[in-house]
């Protein structure tokens, strides 16, 4: 399968006589011409909308049967008002995105677990996984669960580290991550961070506020003067917002015959373009399609 | 090996007498101390010193041995000052910034081959592979070659879609890129690309002043307004500038224990901030270090 030519494809078709060949379609005109069954809206409470101070939105899917702990506190946070004024401050190139957290030197409000369990991991049991179908690096099972990517020993399961993925920011003690400090991934997927970290949702929508902002000079990429910092309007749970103002998503199911052709489409390109369809794909450049609700 | 946990090699450790355990370095520590011959320089003629008009450098290393119409074509591009005043004209997040090509609506220079051959892959013959050690979901083997990431299926070789890797755009038929129109890799590594696109080097420094560009709005990306474009001072070869104004850089040898010991610390991370290293690497996780020469 891996080296299978799109000319042999061709050839097959003339030779049965079938009328000339149609291009297959890309991933992109799966994913605009799946039926609405193919979609599932995210619900209300676990949208997060966070605001810059320049207006420009980022809307961010809350991921709460795999990390309970951290989103209940990202929710009573968010509520709390506690994000709003905070700062993005650490823009790390081909790595992360930063905000909030301990340089905002302001209090948690009352009710924040400020020890979280290591929500790293869950156990796989109830969780059905669509196989990937090519090897991955990092696990012995990778595919995609409830929407979004996972990895897999087979007993435990786990958010995997791609493109958009928002996690929590600790320090060297693993349970010191309370959901104050988020990151979002904004380059190759850094899936050691996998099982080290907790995984909390992902962007859906607006990533490039965030993703082409000035790299900080900082070590690690933080922004070395206050003036560098990029302020945040608020950040709000989108039930929260009156129904008129509030934005709708919705993610491709995972465990459909639309994302099944459109994962066959992202490991073998048969688009014009392609001469070589590849044969296989990496997890993280499966991105899980997501829009605007219609 | 996948899931040894780092408390066992501290047991391990404590159990034979020795004395407290050291924490194992971080791959950025293995790269800082790695010795002279660990690396090699860049030779001036392999490199390309891209200047925006806003004086930010970008330094590309051009990759002969995989590519040499087109790396051919890039040089006499470069020298003819045909880049000179061309522009960014598509930044797409997760995907490619791209610059030159049709749209500067410039005629080529001559000597320039305006077909070359498809340069997708070479003969695996001669070319020692240094193993990723670790499966890849794209091609049977993976793993590095004279300081770049590489695929092969044992009888051809050829460069690895990973982050700041440098290509050629094309149109539909595959050899209608002269190497006027280039772009390179800002997001999660698009393999699927291997293979069906010329790759002629890589971005060492300065990715930032492209990863960092506003968003295009258009289809895949492109601006939609000359006014949006970026424009490009310059692109020399570095090999044409006076010794004196002559960046140098190095890239690390893939072949010798430096690497190795990078190539296996990024696979098991076991610096204080990791509770579970993972045990395998994808190839595009594992940038090859380079540096200024100092």
């Amino acid at each position: 399968m891996r080296t299978l030519p799109f000319a042999a494809v061709l050839s097959a078709v003339v030779l049965i006589g079938a009328a000339p060949p149609v291009a297959p379609p890309s991933p992109g005109e799966i994913v605009a011409k799946a039926p609405a069954a193919a979609w599932r809206v995210i619900p209300p409470e676990d949208l997060l909308i966070l605001t810059l101070a320049n207006g420009a939105r980022v809307a961010i899917e809350l991921a709460p049967d795999f990390a309970p702990v951290h989103v209940a506190n990202i929710r009573a946070l968010a509520r709390a008002g506690w994000f709003d004024g905070a700062n993005v401050v650490r823009v790390q190139d081909n790595y992360v995105v930063q905000w909030g957290g301990a340089d905002e030197a302001k209090p948690l409000p009352p009710g924040i677990v400020t020890h979280p369990p290591a929500e790293y991991e869950r156990s796989a049991k109830g969780l059905a996984i669509t196989p990937l179908g090519s090897p991955d690096a990092y696990a012995p099972q990778a595919g995609f669960a409830e929407g979004w990517p996972v990895a897999s020993d087979g007993r435990s399961a786990w958010l995997a580290h791609c493109y958009a993925m928002v996690g929590v920011g600790r320090d060297m003690p693993p349970d010191t991550g309370s959901g104050a400090e988020l990151y979002t991934v904004i380059g190759q997927a850094p899936r050691h961070l996998d099982r080290n970290i907790a995984l909390v949702g992902r962007i859906v929508d607006g990533i490039e506020a965030l993703s082409a902002l000035p790299r900080g000079t900082g070590d690690l990429g933080f922004y070395e003067k206050p003036a560098e910092h990029v302020p945040i309007r608020n950040v709000r749970v989108a039930a929260d917002l009156p129904a008129a103002n509030r934005p709708r998503y919705e993610v491709m199911r995972t465990d459909g015959p639309s994302f099944a052709a459109y994962l066959k489409a992202r490991a073998n390109r048969r688009d014009p373009f392609f001469v070589r369809p590849a044969g296989g794909v990496a997890l993280c450049n499966v991105p899980v399609p997501t829009r605007r609700a219609p």
